[in-house]
């Protein structure tokens, strides 16, 4: 592999970071992340893991786990070095996830590995599940194969933010989504919001809402808006099992005051999935993850709900779409939170601001809440 | 010189504006906005204007005009040129604006260079005065030089946007500048605002500060903040006359209702050439530029004055600075103008979008309003 291959398949973040110290480890695992991305948007619940497969520095193998009741990754790369004709035999094998130890569906994939012959596994990141983790190393280590943990770790943990923090917590990774006005508006007086962003962060936000296993919003936003709230992505084409839809997430909207009724002619009504939500808002989170396997969440919602998740100290990520124009001060709200004293301000870490045609999006962590 | 010496001297958006086919004559005007920018907080109400001398792709003097009152940067590279012992035969020089070619308190520029010898001038923008406008270039051609016009002109006009505004309209150049939160506020309630924005957004306004002939405010904002609005930037070391203080702007406070009488005890009010100002916004643009000589105006005020100058279109450049916090529903907001329909919102384009710590910075250019 030339440098210039393993350059084009870096994000610019990463390379700037990683920059110019990559070492062949790092490049392969990489190159394992970007096989495990393929997934992205059609293995929920389970993580995207990708594999690829190496022998005198050249790529023999490589796949990724397409979506849940399919092989894991390692199979695949294990897979397609044998329809290649090629040997696994003395090879490495790079894994952004640590190699499942136990019996599921399919015998682990610890024991394909050692079955393999390959003599060195290097792995991203351990098991989340604190039961599990490093079980599967342990199994490769005893069969007398080298193992390496921790290549590419911020990465991997990266790409599967919801499903590590499920498994770790029983919480899902929840985002809070925006569109809002320079002036923090997100809609006229009388409602009208349709649209403040622009093209490029409304198709951005169909991106967050892929990746989401349920979007929260609240019934005041389904009284005003009637949105639809789906994924409107094209069918992704995996080139280990074909065409496949990007499933759509779950719909829960929170109506504490009763405001909705089934028989109410709103889109999200009609999909016999939607959950109407009265109680309180950890308990929904739990839930989510507990019998619907949402790890991933995210809320789009007004003024009143999105206070409701910060000053609970629920949100793991503020996304802001800001597009170039002011309201005015009659305008709604993004926040419906009420201040005495500037001290008492809800606080953030800014960690990224890009810019997108003639809007900007920020990512926000927040800062000054201590864990609920 | 050699092109990594030429690469250090260009900011980043010009080099990837330029690179990779920057000429020579783009490099050396390049070179000669640099010396211009020297100038840059000092030369109002003149022009920062500066000038390399080329000899055999070799630089033999350079100069910039470093305050009103002292010679011209044409004089001081000249001069540099014959004090090092070299000959100005044969040479080019390229200015970053058109020679003057009238006698002031000086003999025209244009005379000097012709004077010189010199067989080439490289020109990065005409004089801003049409009447004026072409007459140097005239000069040196009948003289029998080499003359080109519009090398890096927008990086020229970009330095003195409100020398060439004010020449060419008799209006000045206005940046109104905000600090606001993420919910697009600026104080809580109470009136408290110290402070939302970060260090290093409050040192770029310092420097906002020093190239504003003027600085307008409301009534309401020194009642409420009593705020000095003054550089507070070190004295500046010019190469060529020394060591130099920042000029302070000119302080405006628009009080249209009086609420401000001599007698009270504000910092602004203290200074004997603030302007207490009661009548419509375009005149006193008007008399800042005639009367004052500010080319250059910054509008630091609050949401009431700042909805007027935007709604009158007398806004040239809406610098904000965004804080990652929310400050809450009940805070002041940024903006007071009211609009009922999606449709009678402010739109802006972006034009630059940049991170400051933890703050961003965004500078916009009003839209969709005609011209005033």
């Amino acid at each position: 592999m030339t440098d210039s291959l393993a350059d084009n398949m870096l994000s610019d973040t990463v390379k700037a970071r990683l920059s110019p110290a990559l070492s062949d480890d790092e490049r392969f695992m990489l190159m394992a992340l970007n096989e495990a991305k393929k997934g992205e948007f059609t293995t929920r619940p389970n993580p995207a893991v990708g594999c690829v497969i190496i022998k005198d520095n050249l790529i023999i193998g490589k796949g990724f786990h397409p979506k849940a009741g399919y092989p894991h990754a390692e199979i695949f790369a294990l897979n397609d070095v044998k329809n290649s004709g090629q040997d696994t035999k003395g090879a490495t094998a790079y894994v952004t996830l640590e190699p499942c130890s136990h019996f599921g569906r399919t015998p682990p994939c610890a024991s394909a590995l050692i079955k393999s012959g390959v003599a060195r596994v290097v792995i991203a990141t351990l098991d989340p599940n604190p039961q599990v983790a490093g079980k599967g190393v342990a199994m490769l280590l005893n069969a007398g194969i080298a193992v390496a943990v921790g290549v590419c770790e911020r990465e991997a943990k990266e790409l599967n933010k919801g499903f590590l923090k499920a498994m770790a917590t029983g919480l899902p990774y929840v985002r809070l989504k925006m569109g809002i006005s320079l002036d923090g508006r997100i809609a006229m007086q009388n409602g009208q919001s349709k649209w403040i962003t622009g093209e490029l962060s409304r198709r951005d936000v169909q991106n967050l809402r892929a990746k989401s296993g349920a979007i929260i919003t609240g019934s005041n936003t389904i009284i005003a808006d009637n949105p639809a709230l789906t994924v409107r992505l094209p069918d992704v084409e995996l080139d280990n099992i074909g065409t496949t839809a990007i499933p759509q997430p779950k719909i829960v909207v929170v109506d504490r005051r009763g405001k909705l009724s089934p028989d109410d002619d709103f889109t999200v009504l009609k999909n016999p999935d939607t959950l109407i939500w009265q109680d309180d808002l950890p308990a929904l989170l739990k839930i989510l993850v507990a019998k619907y396997q949402c790890h991933d969440v995210l809320v789009e919602t007004g003024a009143t709900l999105t206070a409701s998740f910060l000053s609970q100290n629920l949100v793991d990520e503020l996304i802001i779409y800001q597009a170039p124009c002011l309201l005015g001060a009659t305008a709604r709200p993004m926040f419906g939170g009420q201040f005495e004293r500037l001290q008492d301000k809800l606080n953030f870490t800014l960690v990224d601001v890009e810019r997108l045609g003639d809007d900007v999006k920020m990512i926000f962590l927040p800062k000054n809440l201590s864990t609920a």
